[in-house]
């Protein structure tokens, strides 16, 4: 039995591995396009930041692991080209073409970052991160900046934070995760950012009351975050100057363009695969396309919302990893679901960290047939009289009529537990808990890490009281 | 109507407040034998170890605030020291002696400090840590050695450091929370600690793993600690002089006992109120007593076990809080549910940090129907190349054949979020889930947070997978 993954990234390496240690009789066949395999993606704004060393710390398995210890035949430098799945083939290029057989198939062909409608994108100096190669490049354009910073300041370093910049003025496009990781990471090396968003709030997919949170310390960051803010071009000659929008004309050095991200389908079209409304791979419960024996996982595919029941595009590494998973549990012969997505997501922005899940859009409860209340709480992250405690801000979206929580939302400062205490909310929009069952979960408390009733209890209690 | 509660601590003042605040036709009559109310119990070993300044730091309402502001009948420094159920009268003694007409009543006398069968409990420098004026005399225990101290040793303070110790040895009987929280407000301090405990682990009540890591850091902190260790009498003249054990003598100048609580249930008896098995006030799901209208919440009551149904005596804030708030919606004429327990806890223990829910115990397990397996795993804080990250050691305990979660139990560094994480297995065992189900929970993730999978999942993933 042959068994071929197109993408050796998070979905396609778990696939492959996991079959191959389950049904090691298997032959496990990996083309992936690039150099790097099973990367943290997700680590490269702290690479570029310069929190993380080397590229190879992003690398938790290497490519000759994986062929040498999991006995995977992992073709790098090699992209698919094209699915035949009547002939049950795929053609890969790289030094030369290779046509391959399989019995099974994955594609985890993964997402792109999406190139916005904007005049000036291929100039010099500007960026996407959407590649281990975008984020070595904006790591040496950072160290080359800060190095000729340096030279002209001879004093900056630790006195570099009386001055007003130390390295010139950069723009960021989107304010989403990567856009605000991305401003930590450039303001951390001492570059002026302007953030520009288009809507009319940060983290889009969060509640409003988190968007708020956020927008006010990065602003207490010095980053000049542009609400409403539709970039029209990016100006210049051969390197970029100016991030020009209704506004004006703010002269930047460099640009990071992070709007997101869409899926690599391709290839999926080409050989006939449906896609779902949503531009992803459509897939069953077990992750298998419209054709038979050709699974889709990860970012390229779509999944199904814990809530609604509906297919939604939400690209992130659990969902990757999980879904890879549990194609490679099925292809070993045992098969098994997927698993359905919350969009659980979480973010740290300088000293804040926030996470959402769940569904916080009204519009899109009403669509699903809610009718849903929301309510947001300021609490204490530790007990009063506890020293450095902070606040944590918890937004929970329910349903009125049955008191169902859909979604929630939560921001604090960095290590007051917004991200892990949006735990518990997960597990209460994926079993369908109500607000007063939430409300009376007993969970964990000592002074030095919440209130006796945690903030999640807190945001329950009084939303059921309003609602 | 009048609706009055002994006792003014979380329980009782939590009843008192919403019955009046949803009912404010109710008279509301609290009688409280000391002078302190609503305090938060909790915070005193930190208050002890001098990160919180007053007492008054402790209190989240104040007497007269309860009075001025609740219109709350307070009445503080009054014993309760008759119920007559059938006249539905209680009698309390002050200043004066008082009758008290009641509609209904709550009993939230609270738990005291066991006194364990040791010889020489009454000598002076002997210690528990069960009220307010426990906690202020153990501070000028501890400020005052601190001064002597400090004048033998003239460069005590930072350099105080260097030295064997700064402060004389102290026992400290028991290892669970209040002699673990007890230990840190004395190494802190610059005790030389000396920890003794009856049974083969710290923390009985976690995982024999958490137990572990535990036991591995207390010893890094230079707290000897003694396991197996019956402790046969606390010897000495007026003054406890050392601490006999089995094993033999050490010196001391002081101990705190802190051996658990028992519920406070003399009033109750001698009203006829029926206890349960554990020793605790039955109730109802109402917290309603077997006499009518007389209702019992917080550390004096049971609740119920919400993986097993049966009562359970775990006298803990939140209950309380919960309990209390519950009676006093059913006061105030909307019959509410206490809601189960889960038997959650959480302690700090000088740089890491714990949390327990559920059932862990096999023989608990077995009792209640289930076949119990337990799988313990150690998995990174955060992502492997984000900084500074640390340890979380995760325990889970399911019923073999169904999968179901019953228990679970974690570990960390300080600020790794063991316990925020516990909140994910709160969830599960309060819904019933399984550990299939857990590890496919879509979890928040982020580098600076977690791994791809949070340790919560992989530890479910691995115990799925093993039993």
């Amino acid at each position: 039995m042959t068994f071929v993954v197109i993408g050796g990234d998070a979905a396609g390496m778990s696939a492959a591995s996991k079959a191959k240690r389950d049904a090691p009789d298997t032959e496990v066949v990996v083309f992936e396009a690039g150099e790097w395999v099973s990367y943290g993606a997700c680590g490269l704004p702290y690479y570029i930041k310069g929190e993380i060393q080397s590229l190879d710390d992003l690398v938790s398995v290497t490519p000759e692991e994986f062929r040498e210890q999991r006995d995977i035949d992992l073709r790098t430098g090699h992209e698919v080209v094209a699915i035949d799945p009547d002939g049950k083939t795929v053609t890969a290029r790289g030094e030369s073409e290779v046509v391959q057989e399989y019995d099974q198939l994955l594609i985890s062909t993964g997402a792109a970052a999406v190139e916005p409608p904007i005049d000036g994108l291929d100039r010099d100096g500007v960026y996407t991160l959407g590649s281990m190669a975008d984020g070595k490049d904006l790591r040496e354009y950072v160290s080359r900046a800060r190095t000729e910073g340096d030279l002209q300041q001879p004093d900056s370093g630790p006195a570099c934070e009386f001055l007003e910049t130390c390295n010139g003025p950069v723009g960021v496009v989107g304010g989403g995760y990567i856009g605000i990781e991305m401003a930590e990471a450039l303001a951390a090396n001492d570059f002026e950012v302007h953030l520009f968003q288009r809507g009319d709030r940060l983290l889009k997919s969060f509640s409003e009351a988190t968007s708020e949170a956020v927008l006010d310390h990065l602003r207490e960051q010095d980053v000049a975050v542009n609400l409403g803010a539709e970039v029209a071009e990016l100006a210049g000659g051969d390197r970029v100057e100016a991030v020009v929008t209704d506004a004006g004309r703010t002269p930047v050095e460099m640009v990071l363009v992070g709007t997101g991200v869409s899926p690599r389908t391709d290839l999926a079209e080409g050989a006939g695969i449906e896609l779902g409304e949503t531009g992803a791979i459509a897939a069953d419960e077990y992750r298998e396309t419209s054709i038979s024996d050709v699974y889709a996982a990860g970012d390229c595919a779509e999944a199904d919302h814990v809530v609604t029941g509906d297919p939604v595009h939400v690209p992130l590494a659990l969902t990757a990893n999980r879904h890879g998973r549990a194609v490679g549990q099925t292809i070993a012969g045992n098969p098994t679901k997927g698993g359905p997505v919350a969009g659980t997501a979480a973010v740290k922005a300088f000293d804040v960290e926030a996470a959402r899940t769940g569904i916080l859009d009204h519009e899109t409860a009403r669509d699903a047939g809610f009718d849903p209340v929301t309510g947001t709480i300021d609490a204490k992250s530790r007990a009063g009289y506890y020293p450095e405690g902070g606040t944590v801000r918890v937004t929970i979206t329910a349903d009125r009529e049955s008191g169902r929580v859909l979604g929630g939302s939560l921001v604090s400062e960095y290590g007051e537990g917004a991200v892990h205490r949006s735990h518990a909310l997960v597990g209460a929009v994926t079993e369908g808990v109500t607000l007063a069952e939430l409300s009376n979960y007993d969970l964990a408390y000592a002074p030095p890490f919440n209130t006796t009733w945690d903030p999640v209890l807190t945001a329950a209690k009084v939303l059921d009281g309003d609602r």
